[in-house]
């Protein structure tokens, strides 16, 4: 078991729920280890926006997704986990997507039941069958090269189709999948029917209702172990980038900006230079 | 010629100074053309820093920078200059690198003559050999498939040799090389020092003494035709990333952060939203 | 307009047929440079194959073809024009896809209208109805940023439904493609018939029926301008490649092997020894 | 501890030594192992000929190598050992050398000790001093994420500086190194010699001199775990695919090379046919 697995698997099998650090891109996945996040997560939406500068009405293909979590791996030592979309494609592509993941480092993989890219001025996204959802989900699990790779159920029912919500997430957990992710889910209810429904697996939810976060009794009684905010600090970041080269722009001296910018301390943090400087010193003869 | 090397020559004889855009990533890069830069520039340091997460200890591989950069092209119709550093080698990668760099989609490439990476515990990096710098711009110019790539001879002799940065530059000039770079300049001396050197190249400056950016009369008298910032806007981007992350790990509700996010308009521009829905309408039948 | 592309249009401009080299990678592309082929074919199959070993079940991703492509054309000077399978999704993926292959440096994109993968268990895939082709093959030719790039309409319709091979020809042809791909065409009659349905346009064929290839006469009258023969250069490399390792692990003399290697001469022509030796000559000081 | 890491530790703890199909991309590497090696090995001369058209005066990046390495991992089962040059640089390069290679798939990871690329017009290429090398050698080990990736002393000393060979090889063991990798080995009084310099280290030969191919109790005497034959099978299929396309091209017809054309069979277990339909039937519903 890779020690990132481990730290994943710890995380899903301890009492206490984990806030997780959204990211987007090698920078902020280095920025969130600095500060003592336990685990990162790249949703699709950033992905595409960080990396593609497109709307989520198209589909990033495997390896952009791959790549962009390789450049995110390769710089930190937590676990990741991933919207890995539907799978991109079918129960045959689900196998290639499970098994480039695992090589670019992912811990832990969401195959999502809507369909993607959203169909053009259609209000709410399709889900696929059941049966389709549970033979991808399957061939996610037989797929994996190393069997700590925790392979997540995702689904977007609560949001778009409650009616069978309980009855697919029953079906998915039929399958072996590990972990559930849920999107769209509007009230505590909507986690308690979820958590009966599969008492024995851990869930991760993305933007849950006002007040869960802070309720860690409820999160507990209730096996919410992960929870992901969405993606504030994207937005963020985008502001500040563009407040910044407009000021610049306008005529704005840079040396005004100082009270803005990463200290040295923290410039050098990010970019690990006594670790660097410390592995020269050892080895460079 | 590509419209962006058409762009990238037309800046490069036009009267008037340009302020260049010294992005980090596609995002930054997407940005600075929405605000309304001509140029965008990604220099050595903040490429390592923003994507592997290293300091300019470490060289960059070509492949590193050349992904990097198609990552920015793939979303941006403005053209980019490109610090190559030493060319990636000897002069045999030159080539190479002139060839990959093209294919990136690169209008104007630096390539340096001060050694790189910095040596361990020296003060100041030294400089190749002149021959040395001289084949390698020739083997530049001759590795060109496209005529209009504008090779560019990036000098860090005014910061580092003082004494022989005129010899050197008309040194480099001789080669056929189309453009000057200039770091380390300290006084509005250097620059006009170097005019008189290369008095029909254009010069581009990083990080030029105060006032010259302002100066507009002195800039057109010396040729000096593009101006890099360096890069205050990746620090601060560092600094709004780790405070955002900082506060929802410390507790923070996302909703306190809405005034500091890209706003729904602004987001939706950096994404394209408008384009693609557009296209989607007018295509996908 | 690239060089590439101008040999391309070349010869799609002039009277006789042009006999293309079906490649699979690098070498194979290098090679057939060297023998004086003036066009490179990657088909999907191969490219699958060689790269992925996968059957054509599975589909490539863009970006899967898009580097296959790259290390091709980094190491020829001649055109390639390439299966891009249905532009790797809907309109707004055919979008992505002329985008990455023109960067890739492709000349010719040919964008197909059966439905790919082929579904598991089905005897003929379908093909896409004519609306939605028409809208991909508009959003391709929209696409270019290079207006020298061939947007090839391909179809499979000779082989799958002859009876709207015609009607859907015409309707291809009025989007302003530029050229088309026939697969699956039986007899001169089909080819007769093609011709006849789009007179102005010239034709490709893959795998044309006996006497084709040729009949000099008869391709100039039906506009018949490229000739692709499949990939038997793949089958013998493969067989090739097997009974050597073969031959060597049942005990064999890598001694015995000498006459079926390239000599030293051919050896060093596929790896441009000679250029490099005199590059560095010229230029490595 | 990955499978493969285990398989390979396996041949180099087990008495008899294990022939090596020395391969050079993702193709040849399949039929490897279809054909039932249990060793791949990547070096650096084909690695460049077949991924770059370019002899080994030019030394290739490490994500080239990386890349090739991934697309050879991807579609086979059993390990591999790549000649990772020099480490692509100085001892911090070794760094991220080991890094990527790691997670490229790698098992085991030669560090060589003389200088590439061979100087131009230079005879011998020259060694690193030994404490140069035995810096990078302890990096090597130092940046390893999984202890059980095995780093390889890969000396060029037999063939360059055959007096300090037995010294180096010495030094080189004293970092902890878990194998050895020798080139220019003359003779078989150069392995005994090498073998009573590190009698607890196994060792690994390219091209040895004639007979110790097949003399097992040479071998086994002298801790000779893996032997590679050079790359035969690479100059087989440069010859086979140049005969094939210039046969095309001079008129012949593709019927006429159905015998030198791998079979049916032979064709779809490449492309591992059965195992994808298999795949279908299980999960795609």
């Amino acid at each position: 078991m890779s020690k990132k697995n481990e730290m994943y698997r710890a995380l899903l099998g301890k009492p206490s729920c984990t806030l997780a650090a959204n990211i987007f891109d090698p920078l902020s996945a280095r920025i969130a280890q600095m500060i003592g996040y336990d685990l990162l997560v790249l949703s699709g939406s950033v992905g595409k926006a960080a990396n593609l500068a497109a709307p989520d009405v198209v589909i990033s293909t495997l390896p952009d997704v791959q790549d962009h979590i390789r450049r995110v791996t390769r710089v930190t030592d937590i676990p990741i986990m991933v919207d890995a979309e539907d799978g991109f494609g079918n129960a045959v592509n689900v196998w290639r997507c499970v098994r480039e993941l695992e090589a670019a480092g992912v811990s832990g993989i969401e195959i999502e039941d809507n369909v993607v890219p959203r169909e053009f001025g259609v209000q709410n996204p399709g889900l696929h069958p059941i049966a389709t959802q549970v033979g991808k989900l399957k061939a996610a699990l037989a797929a994996r090269t190393d069997p700590t790779t925790v392979i997540i159920a995702r689904t977007a029912a609560w949001g778009i189709d409650r009616e069978h919500a309980v009855e697919r997430m029953k079906a998915y957990a039929a399958t072996g999948a590990e972990a559930f992710m849920l999107t769209g889910v509007k009230s505590k209810a909507d986690i308690e029917a979820s958590h009966q429904a599969v008492p024995n697996i851990p869930i991760t939810i993305l933007a849950p209702p006002l007040g869960v976060k802070d309720d860690a009794k409820f999160c507990s009684d209730n096996n919410v172990k992960i929870i992901m905010l969405g993606n504030p600090t994207y937005l963020v970041a985008v502001k500040s980038i563009h407040d910044t080269l407009k000021f610049l722009r306008d005529g704005g001296d840079a040396d005004a900006l100082k009270g803005k910018q990463a200290d040295r301390e923290l410039a050098r943090e990010v970019i690990r230079t006594d670790a660097f400087e410390k592995w020269q010193q050892e080895y460079l003869k």
